[in-house]
């Protein structure tokens, strides 16, 4: 498969689509259109076959697609057939709030290391997992063989807490900090800054003036 | 403004713009040329002048963007050039841990009401705020002019909360909610599923078959 040739924009939306799919399931449809999906997820019919056409389209003309068998296809895409584990760095308000968060496992994810270096909330445990000492990361990525980072750490230290991950071999960081991170470009970062989110909103708001 | 001609995808990188702009101008840089920006934001400079010429443009051939005025510009085009008042839905961890984040208040939002229907939240305090009681949600979003919320509900009870929020007068959705939010087309929605971005994260690395 050529990676290279495939939009990042079209590779974003696939994890909506099977959101959107695996909801469908829950309400007992087999069959979807890409008009219905498009609806569903607010984007054009058009367009979800052209996302799709880039993995060889899973869907026959004027039939619709299957729902099991396009999350399936989603699912293999996605990687998604294993579980990753997870470590997030950082837990403070945002970091203990995803440590609790039930929604990771089901869906691929598995929170299985989460570290700080304030020595009071090192050893303590939260959610059912012991916090760990930062100063130990390098090892414990190696022996959890972790390549996925959730970065919830202060915007000042997310940088260099960035370059040590890349240094201890992390592949893929959501960041949380509200900052745009430098990484070297086989490094993978997703921002989820709710700051940034809330401002596109705003574009579509009437103001007073 | 033709606002329907500009893609939400344009939208949705102007906030990146603004944040990358912010940066540069904490480190003192007065003009940035569209490579630079389109280098910290990993954007093609291209992409980065297609973007912002259906505004303007706001550079001259050869010179680079003035720093500060494209940051008043593209603070003017997403309306933050006043507060907007932001409610949020939910007080379990995630909103709790939401309404103690301190990066809302100096970058255009000030969350000024968070409700829940849990009688234990209910007139406690957390971060300054008084948790009200979701039964009172039509009469405070009225009295408080709140037209943005963040929903950190349960999933099972977020579409019923969504159409709650859409028929008194809320206009603009930051969802956590791991669901596809139906709305009116007049209301916007963005997700921050945590897990539909680390879903997008993982299509990306090298799985072990």
């Amino acid at each position: 498969m050529e990676k290279q040739n495939i939009p990042d924009i079209v590779i974003e939306r696939l994890p909506v689509y099977l959101q959107a799919l695996n909801q469908l399931l829950r309400e007992g449809q087999a069959v979807v259109s890409s008009a219905e999906l498009g609806h569903l997820v607010d984007v054009s019919a058009a367009q979800i076959r052209k996302d799709l056409s880039y993995f060889g389209g899973f869907g026959k003309q004027g039939s619709g697609y299957n729902v099991i068998s396009l999350i399936d296809n989603l699912r293999a895409i996605l990687h998604l057939n294993q579980i990753w584990p997870v470590v997030i760095i950082g837990v403070g308000n945002l970091g203990q709030a995803l440590l609790r968060y039930q929604g990771f496992a089901r869906k691929g994810f598995e929170i299985v290391l989460a570290c700080d270096n304030n020595p009071d909330l090192v050893g303590t445990t939260i959610s059912g997992l012991k916090i760990s000492d930062v100063r130990n990361l390098a090892e414990d990525l190696r022996l959890l063989n972790i390549r996925v980072a959730i970065l919830t750490v202060p915007a000042e230290c997310a940088q260099n807490v960035t370059d040590m991950l890349v240094s201890y071999g992390i592949k893929a960081i959501l960041n949380y900090a509200p900052l745009v991170l430098k990484v070297p470009e086989s490094v993978h970062v997703i921002n989820i800054d709710p700051v940034v989110k809330l401002q596109t909103l705003t574009y579509y708001l009437e103001t007073e003036d």
